[in-house]
């Protein structure tokens, strides 16, 4: 296996974040995002969405998606399960990692993508999107910091990749301006808790 | 169990659908989004997020998020397989449904969300986006109609979820003003394969 991926991408730092939690270690190549080679061939034959990370397999098979490449290292390693246990627990992990992802990271992320000139030319950026994507976030930050107000973990006693997908999300909050301040107490209590974990630097 | 849901949402359909291709019956109960009914107490209380579908489990539990009803009910009916058998083939479903949501579902709602009357109060639209987003999913829809060349469904030779997730976007089209085309050969003689399962009603 291999992966190709960006070191400063939040969706790369998902998979490494996974991949550390798990103690597997893939060989990682880098992709040079500012100067589009994830845009040229051969990268964008293989993957035509141009978009990182991507798992090569023994078998040559490009596995595109962060979270597609996340199940795959979850089927073959299940332990320590970062995806839950039994079906009810897969399924509340699945609702509070696509949470995570809908309503915090991606809006967080579609700040950055709307505004910065790093996605000038690259994609056609609305600035009033990405103010409302703020203004959304923020709404949202609200409501996860009363949700943390009695649990130590996104999806419940447990650190899962739901922890993972929100972390990346709130972390990249940095480049979009927007941190978390002191109306989010339970937030930042969980913060410094994933934080701490080795895998937070991977 | 229970369904809360509506019959136009298209996440509800897409969980319709899945049962249906599983042979699952459900209860289901209607959720009047005209009427605001998910934004209000008891099912906002439930739900914050407002969204549907829901479905309750026999302890209680409301699971939000369709993908999150769907994996649950995968779980519990392997049978037959709608998210892939062994690691490699789920991560490959995993990696087409997230494209088929994130490239061709997500943009052809964007533009009924930021243009439609309907979501007018209800969330901060932005034109603009609405139009990007119909360029997006246009762009899309060209790709995708390449990919469909050589196969005969979203993920390679069997139905799966992604298939579902496809055809809930692109039906979804209809009010978003996006419609298959001549230029989508490919795209249309999958819809029409896909279109003629009896789920495909459900």
């Amino acid at each position: 296996m291999k992966l190709y991926e960006s070191a400063t991408a939040p969706n790369c730092r998902r998979v490494r974040i996974f991949l550390a939690e798990k103690g597997v270690d893939v060989p990682i190549e880098a992709i040079d995002l500012a100067g589009q080679e994830n845009r040229r061939p051969p990268f964008s034959d293989k993957n035509p969405m141009a978009t990182v990370p991507v798992l090569e397999l023994d078998d040559g098979t490009w596995l595109a998606e962060s979270m597609a490449i996340c199940r795959y290292i979850e089927e073959l390693h299940p332990d320590p399960p970062l995806m839950g246990r039994d079906p009810r627990e897969k399924a509340l992990v699945t609702m509070w990692e696509r949470r995570m992802e809908h309503e915090v990271a991606l809006p967080i992320m579609q700040v950055f993508r709307n505004s910065h000139k790093f996605f000038e030319g690259r994609i056609e950026q609305v600035p009033e999107y990405g103010e409302a994507s703020r203004r959304h976030a923020l709404k949202r930050l609200e409501w996860l910091d009363q949700e943390l107000a009695d649990r130590p973990f996104i999806a419940g006693d447990e650190y899962t990749v739901a922890d993972i997908t929100a972390l990346i999300g709130i972390d990249f909050g940095k480049v979009s301006g927007i941190r978390l301040g002191d109306e989010h107490a339970n937030i930042k209590r969980w913060h410094e808790t994933v934080s701490a974990r080795p895998s937070a630097s991977a």
